[in-house]
């Protein structure tokens, strides 16, 4: 029973690893159709939705079945309810970096607008977010989970600059107004996945120290300015 | 024991629901704000989502406690399991509602570029869908469960019609670039929010056949033709 309970656990973690890398190549891969408009990247990010998908399920199955197995008390219960949202973190990210895709296979059609620089930057760091939320989970690593929810600063303020500069281009020459709303799109996407590497690494700090950082809810607890009985 | 047990039960549907209201509510407000140019019910909508926060955190805890209490099998376990993903569906609406917000405070300060009609549609479309996912929920409704799931094409073909004539607002008057964009992005919010009421929905169905319908899972695995392993 222990052995079966420890070789699901390694089972799931692998799922995750995978399912990581997943999206990790689906980044680059929407990223590489955008920059060089290229079809063939953007179908690939589609295929791998579906892989990703399916470990979706896959992995929620696995939590059941390890809850249903061994009854996890503290810790492991922690650890098998982390790894469903994260589950599901994941597999947003996957729907996420099919968006991109599909602005991509738009703009594969249209004349590049300009060499980009800040959205491909933006995506690197997306990247190697999820990367490090999801190593740190498997390694129980609070510091690598905190390192990449700082980070989501820094997308936050390209996201910002890109959709700055975008709007100048379209109002200087209305022509550019399709694309420069579809590179809005793809920044905003790009955003959205570095939130939900954030979310992973809240979820990485919750479970390596027991309580929550989520919505900074332990400082408002504790001044009592929050109460949802309010 | 088992009375507590109940008791946590009750208590975890009720936070449910009343989260389930609050997102309803918000999504009112920010619609309200953006109709009305007021920036009153915007305000409203960011302090609802400290609020729906804060209930995450709750729900969270306590199915958490639910699982230890009882170390609850099959039924219950999954019931469990889906509160905690409803929970955290509707705290992402409850996030996509403060974007919304934002856009109306941006244009409540720029001239109405027209009369609104099909953005306060979606709204209501997307209210009714959370209304009944949850009470689907509550009641183990696969019927009602399954409508919210396919009146998600009636919301995403809206979302198309309103970026298509959006963007020929912008192009034939650059002036309207600002406020069409961010109708673009109050548009696709709406959207990704009955994306969450269906993913309600699935979990519900989920919930009472026991099976999952996400990703269309069970005829992709019939077939044969998706295997995460691939």
């Amino acid at each position: 029973m222990e052995r079966m309970f420890d070789e699901e656990l390694k089972n799931l973690k692998e799922m995750l690893l995978r399912m990581a890398g997943l999206v990790e190549e689906s980044i680059e891969l929407a990223i590489e159709a955008l920059k060089e408009q290229k079809e063939a990247p953007a179908q690939e990010v589609l295929k791998n939705e579906e892989r990703i998908n399916l470990f979706d399920v896959e992995v929620d199955e696995a939590c059941l079945r390890l809850m249903a197995l061994r009854q996890p008390m503290a810790g492991d219960l922690r650890f098998i309810t982390s790894a469903m949202k994260i589950d599901s973190e994941l597999e947003r990210m996957g729907d996420l970096a099919v968006n991109v895709a599909e602005q991509s296979l738009i703009l594969s059609k249209l004349p590049l607008l300009k060499p980009l620089i800040d959205i491909p930057r933006m995506a690197r760091l997306a990247q190697a977010m999820v990367r490090d939320a999801i190593n740190a989970f498997i390694n129980h690593d609070e510091a690598l989970a905190r390192s990449v929810c700082e980070r989501d600063d820094e997308v936050d303020a390209l996201d910002d600059q890109i959709f700055r500069e975008l709007l100048t281009y379209m109002m200087e020459d209305p022509a550019t107004i399709a694309r420069a709303v579809a590179l809005i799109l793809v920044s905003r996407n790009l955003e959205r996945m570095a939130d939900h590497a954030t979310n992973i690494g809240e979820d990485v700090i919750y479970l390596v120290k027991g309580k929550t950082i989520k919505h900074h809810i332990d400082r408002k607890r504790e001044s009592g300015s929050v109460r949802p009985t309010d």
